[in-house]
């Protein structure tokens, strides 16, 4: 490949998300691409790896400057074969995940795939950005946010980011209002509240069907989901140390 | 049930592993206890979710003060169900997940189901203790540490855990020398090299199987990586905020 920046494009709705073409098709305008894909849909599979079944990696485009795999792995197998089996030596200037149709701001971080292929590339050293729409829609509408999208790779892409730092990037759902700019927030305290539905199939077993409802109870200023309801971009700046670290001098055994 | 402890009992190496027998057992001895573990072993699966299937929920014991089930979900579904489908007024006084054969110290808990189910139960105020031992045998001794394990669950399920803290308890294998003792520390910064097995189905295709060796690059003196080589047990308190906080204020867009 060309000396243009190499960007590495997932995400865990499938090959066939409206949010990967659109994200793929901005990438190509800053660099070369390649695009690794699930072959069906990743989404809530968080940083899970595939370890009881052998993982398959199929070339579909192999264009100048543009490659496409599939694989049926989970967004977090496909950035480890990319590093592993596709570029051995070199490392991809940026990672980029998405667009992710629905929301994965505040707790819905630690449940996304998308956001899992993200920290994975953290993990590895290369500067990594999820990015995400409020708009569960398979054809939501991106056209708002496109150019937004491009400033942030840009400047991640001159810049790099802080050492073990990614990006988890939301932006609000089209409406008549201009989105009003980007914010750099906090991760929200909310939660999903589970309400499994119960169904009996033709053989008279129970089976459930997990869906819920989002409650956020943090009314802070500076948190993702405020941002995003104030029809901003939210931007959560994320690491993957789990430490408690004010509680590490606290606790005793 | 009485007014014992109501402790919930998770794993994610499925209902037929040793590490699940001996953690149910010692919490026989703590209190009133509903174990939910998997169909099928779950290592790796994070912090996944079952949104495309349907999910399955089986009683299989149900004795004094002693509870039974098992799902063919992940241990995060498992977790959920037992708040949702099993409990859904009353909330446990602690959530157990493990005895994990392996390691789930430093970067290893991004990966872990066991982890994923104590971080859900974190997420839902549950106080929640992940244990995993250094030994990835199907028959790892675990005779040496039953005592601690004992210790550490008693304090929790007394003095309960800081909002919004979970723990993550590693112990060393079993060896001539006698546990040193406990460390509350921080995360290592270490992570997995990946190397792929490549090999040739019968019909000329290419697979992969994920394999890889630790590197853990972290030098200092307060973390799991290092209590456990120097033979104490591991406790990281960890929770589920991702933002990198002393990023905030330093990135502009």
């Amino acid at each position: 490949m060309s000396k243009r920046p190499l960007i590495v494009v997932t995400n865990d709705d499938s090959y066939a998300a409206k949010g990967l073409k659109v994200l793929s098709g901005i990438m190509r305008k800053l660099g070369d691409v390649i695009v690794i894909s699930t072959e069906h849909p990743m989404s809530g599979k968080s940083h899970s790896v595939t370890l009881q079944i052998p993982l398959r990696l199929n070339l579909i485009n192999d264009e100048p400057g543009y490659k496409e795999y599939r694989t049926n792995g989970t967004p977090v197998d496909a950035v480890k074969l990319i590093k592993h089996s596709i570029l051995s030596d070199e490392t991809p200037d940026l990672l980029v995940s998405g667009i992710n149709h629905g929301s994965n701001a505040s707790i819905n971080i630690i449940y996304s795939g998308t956001m899992g292929a993200v920290l994975e590339g953290c993990i590895d050293g290369i500067p990594s950005i999820g990015y995400s729409i409020c708009d569960y829609s398979p054809d939501a509408d991106f056209s708002h946010i496109e150019e937004s999208l491009e400033i942030i790779s840009s400047k991640v892409l001159k810049d790099g980011l802080p050492k073990g730092v990614a990006l988890n990037v939301n932006f609000p759902k089209k409406s008549d209002e201009k989105i009003k700019g980007i914010k750099v927030v906090r991760q929200a305290e909310a939660r999903w509240v589970e309400e499994f539905e119960e169904r009996t199939d033709p053989y008279r077993r129970k089976y459930y069907w997990m869906g819920g409802h989002f409650v956020n109870g943090d009314g802070r200023e500076d948190t993702d989901e405020k941002a995003l309801h104030d029809n901003f971009t939210s931007v959560v700046p994320v690491n993957v140390d789990f430490t408690a670290h004010d509680a590490v001098d606290k606790l005793k055994f």
